[in-house]
């Protein structure tokens, strides 16, 4: 099966927005075997989105509109698909019902701008818009689907996950297929590449390796295709067996997992608890941690130590010890780790100080330093990192690094 | 002038890549009055490149091709350029000698996928890539003018900067305009919508207003094109002026200003500072404030205290407290606001405290329960919300809002 993905409106072609909803589709697509043939981006106007319709039909089979719905957007995607099918525009109770619902909560009155959205063409089935106002929709004409998405990224990915995608694979639009996708750290691409060529050129043919890379880790994704969804998973959970015998350390987790996640099953298995302390990741990581849910059974609390004085104050920091090493130093960092973990009642504490920039940089410490430390059940370890110039990707790296390393400190104290 | 960006490469089709470039590249030439009319992503292949080039023709003034290019790519891009305006590749001896030149410098021997690099159509002008070896192409066919660049970010924009950009204003092909972003919070996006139509119906013919929603806040931006930027400046900033009238305490910046930098000016300005302690949002308002350049200047530092025990023992927040009405009460809050204030040595401190989800709410206090509490000069003022049943977005919107509350409340201990 092929697919366009039109999305639609004036904020991508002006470069306000970056269109991530349709790099977020394409993948989940191409996961189920639907080809993208193209994504075209056109303005909020009808003369544009009745053109864009046009040259995909014939093309593809199915047509995925993204955006144009709501009050100020004056819902043209909405009212030109009735123009483009010949349909008329019907109230929709159920969609009228939960909009009235939502603006009871929030405890404000409902304008006619706001019944409108719950108007639907009366040739789609309305795919129920649990998250938001704009109820998706579906369309089947001269054997071609149209499916019409709001543009508001989590409610778009709750209806293709839960809507479109059900529906795709009821009617036999998708392949069987099966993948799984392994989360590795600490091997850089390239060097992992080399160590699992045999294992790469050994797979079975319909089973497909791909390097996802991403900032902060390697993804392999594994999958395979064909006819009978059980006998994939199979084949594919097999070579996942072979793949934790080749780099057992390397694997933190599996699929969307997150490395916070990872460190939580480790902490629980082992009735551990976690603390935390940052001076340059400013609050980062624990922001990591606590949106894993339910990570109040293993972390306690942080100490965000941005200033020297709350360094001392709060962690019991040595005044020498600044004086002396200065802030961002394996001294401090150690101290700062030892104080975390004596301040908040924990068995483990991270601690990071370092120079995120754009200033504050010297020749010896140039921005991108970073120290981290783990202080643990029998000692405190440290090691020194030195990132970019860049705010943002330093403390996005820095995070993520205090998380792989705090990661490997639990695994080899719990092996001791 | 009017353009439309066509993007080559199975990578963005399969969802590999989000496709940043265009984005930036509608920015840049919007700026210059430059109209971005579509984008459009293909495959690798031929057919699908001529289609997508004839489908432009006629349409726009100005075709800019990003990818296709290098030898991994086989030059696709250029060979079908060649093949849809009927030319021939010739050698070009500067881009020749420069991708020498950088082989010789990596110590590597320059082979024939390398030196074909260095082949342009003939009727092409090349656009000189310093930082490459593919050179970015220029053509003018039909009153039309088309582009081919590589896909690498940096490359691209640099030819896009230093040729594409200065060609365009040389010919007289780009117009002025002015743009501003206006940044508000507190008022849905419907509402603010019926608040400012008097102001919208009224605005001069050449000035536009856009909605730009985000989950945080609306942004509005106003934009002007015409022939005199002083001119344009003058009369949008005249609108600024009358909207800041309209709805002031929306209002908390301009552009790309996050809302921690706005608090951030406000408090130097004031000369006070700053500390945070973070239950339910567990470390994501220090994170946007610390995301912020130079917050040293105004933020010390938080406690994130997610356990009770880390309320009680560095906070200082009473056991009967907890006890009595809960750790998601505005007692509670209060007292962590006014703890952090004394043991952070701060002149504000904001707090938290809530239920995120998906675990944790009753019926009197349902998941979203939140309360924020701001310990500031003169007194303790806290505040009830209640928002969804996602984890992810609780933590987001109270972080935000927390923010939105700890402003007004800076502001109005300033006007004292």
């Amino acid at each position: 099966m092929k697919a366009e993905i039109i999305t639609i409106g004036d904020e991508i072609l002006i470069g306000q927005i970056v269109d991530t909803n349709s790099a977020w589709m394409a993948e989940q697509f191409n996961i189920h075997g639907i080809e993208i043939y193209q994504i075209t981006s056109v303005h909020d106007s009808r003369e544009h989105i009745l053109e864009a319709l046009k040259n995909a039909v014939g093309k593809v089979d199915l047509v995925v509109v993204t955006g144009g719905l709501g009050p100020t957007k004056d819902d043209i995607t909405k009212k030109t698909l009735c123009e483009f099918f010949g349909s008329e525009l019907v109230m929709h109770e159920p969609t009228l019902e939960h909009i009235k619902n939502r603006f009871v909560k929030r405890n404000i009155d409902i304008n006619k701008l706001n019944r409108d959205q719950a108007l639907v063409p009366d040739n789609s089935t309305v795919l129920f818009n649990l998250l938001g106002s704009a109820p998706g929709l579906w369309f089947e004409s001269n054997n071609t689907i149209f499916v019409s998405l709001p543009g508001v990224p989590f409610e778009m990915k709750y209806l293709v996950e839960n809507e479109v995608l059900p529906r795709l694979v009821k009617i036999g639009k998708t392949k069987a297929i099966y993948h799984k996708t392994i989360l590795t750290q600490g091997i850089p691409e390239s060097m992992l590449a080399m160590k699992i060529e045999d294992f790469e050129n050994n797979l079975p043919a319909n089973v497909k390796l791909a390097y996802l890379p991403s900032p902060m880790a390697v993804r392999l994704r594994l999958s395979a295709m064909g006819t009978d969804k059980t006998e994939l998973e199979k084949l594919v959970e097999t070579e996942v067996i072979k793949l934790q015998q080749i780099i057992p350390d390397a694997i933190y987790g599996y699929g969307n997992e997150t490395m916070a996640e990872g460190i939580g099953k480790l902490l629980v298995s082992s009735r551990k608890t976690l603390g935390v302390t940052e001076s340059c990741t400013g609050g980062f990581i624990s922001h990591l941690i606590t949106s894993v849910p339910g990570c109040s059974a293993w972390y306690k609390g942080s100490v965000i130590a941005y200033a020297n004085e709350v360094k001392q104050n709060v962690l019991g920091v040595q005044t020498e010890t600044l004086e002396k090493f200065g802030a961002v130093s394996e001294e401090t960092a150690r101290e700062m780790a030892a104080g975390a973990r004596k301040v908040l009642h924990v068995n483990f504490a991270v601690a990071t100080t370092g120079i995120a920039g754009p200033d504050g940089g010297t020749p010896d410490k140039p921005v991108g330093t970073v120290w981290i430390a783990v202080a643990g059940l029998n000692a405190t370890v440290t090691q020194k990192f030195v990132f970019g110039d860049n705010r943002e990707r330093n403390i996005l790296r820095s995070g993520q690094t205090a998380l792989q390393f705090l990661r490997q400190i639990i695994l080899e104290e719990s092996a001791r």
